[in-house]
């Protein structure tokens, strides 16, 4: 396209490089700039400086933070002992929004994944590892993708902690709530026929 | 959602007040630009910044522009005696993109419309009645949108020029090329039957 104005393309070219917005999508958020008073457009920018400048790596667990220690981390009511092992902060976010779980978080940044050059070194394993002893961890909850890649990754930090007491434990898989059996891939469906439990009042809630 | 921190809170927030991008979508641009290196970020800030900062109405049509007269108006190959008389920066935008005209354009910033409380004097029509006086202007081409609001707006200022020689047109209505009969509104296929035009060669092209 073009816009008889360089300001305005570079702007376009900046927004079109963000994720799923293409030269159109680009060029309708560059006109609402353009439309909007310059507080309005000032604080977009400020929020987004701000944060680039100040965002930290939570030191314990790896989730973003505005602190050495993240809000999770440093809140007394949360359970240390229990870790959610999840592998990006996308996941914390997922968790933290069923209000169901009251422990911490262990932030691995990836599974193991030898098909894209990711190994046991590339992602926190030993940090893991060593914060299990430190803690006095009671239970790790794995909380990776259900994949080949992420069931190796359980297994590998397993086998790591099979010398400590700690209790590993997995999300349990089977057909989603919501979902139409119709459509779960056969393997699913076969697993959790195989894994069925019993029927009382309360399971299926 | 709950993000575990103020920065990517604000940021989210800020994001999400941009047309068509919601909180999910807005935390994906977020997390975006945490993963984008500090100079690609930097990057992104300046041009919207600078944008905002230097981004001027041209003097002449009111066209978005970089200079005090936009590159069309300042573009000496240009036809200053036809003027495509547009709402908006975006119709400039959609007809250069067709690579059909070779005049100047006049943006209005508007139509009439009483119910949204747009009178004649709210939008560029004394500057235009202006214009087509001093730059001694050959045609108008009304590149309004087809609806009430657009031909009250196309008969005022033909009323208003009506000493003039000023010869005005307007965009040719009818069915769309590649659209389907079916799906055209009844009212602009009954126009476009009542304005039909000889078959030659050429007309279809």
């Amino acid at each position: 396209m073009s816009y008889s104005s360089k300001l305005i393309e570079k702007a376009v070219e900046e927004f079109s490089k963000l994720p799923s917005i293409g030269k159109k999508s680009a060029f309708r958020l560059v006109l609402h700039m353009i439309q909007k008073d310059k507080e309005s457009v000032e604080s977009f920018l400020h929020a987004i400086r701000n944060m680039k400048e100040n965002l930290k790596e939570c030191s314990t667990c790896f989730n973003l933070s505005d602190d050495v220690e993240c809000a999770i981390c440093s809140n007394i009511a949360r359970d240390k002992t229990v870790l959610c092992v999840v592998e990006s902060v996308r996941d914390v976010i997922a968790i933290e929004e069923t209000q169901q779980y009251n422990g911490s978080y262990h932030v691995l940044g990836g599974v193991i994944s030898p098909l894209e050059g990711i190994g046991v070194d590339d992602i926190r394993i030993a940090e893991l590892i060593k914060r299990v002893h430190e803690a006095n961890a009671k239970e790790l909850i794995m909380a990776l993708s259900p994949t080949i890649e992420g069931d190796t990754t359980v297994f590998y930090i397993s086998k790591k902690l099979a010398d400590t007491e700690v209790k590993i434990s997995t999300l349990s898989r089977g057909v989603a709530f919501g979902s139409e059996l119709e459509y779960t891939d056969e393997f699913t469906l076969g697993r959790s026929i195989l894994s069925r439990v019993p029927y009382t009042q309360s399971s299926l809630k």
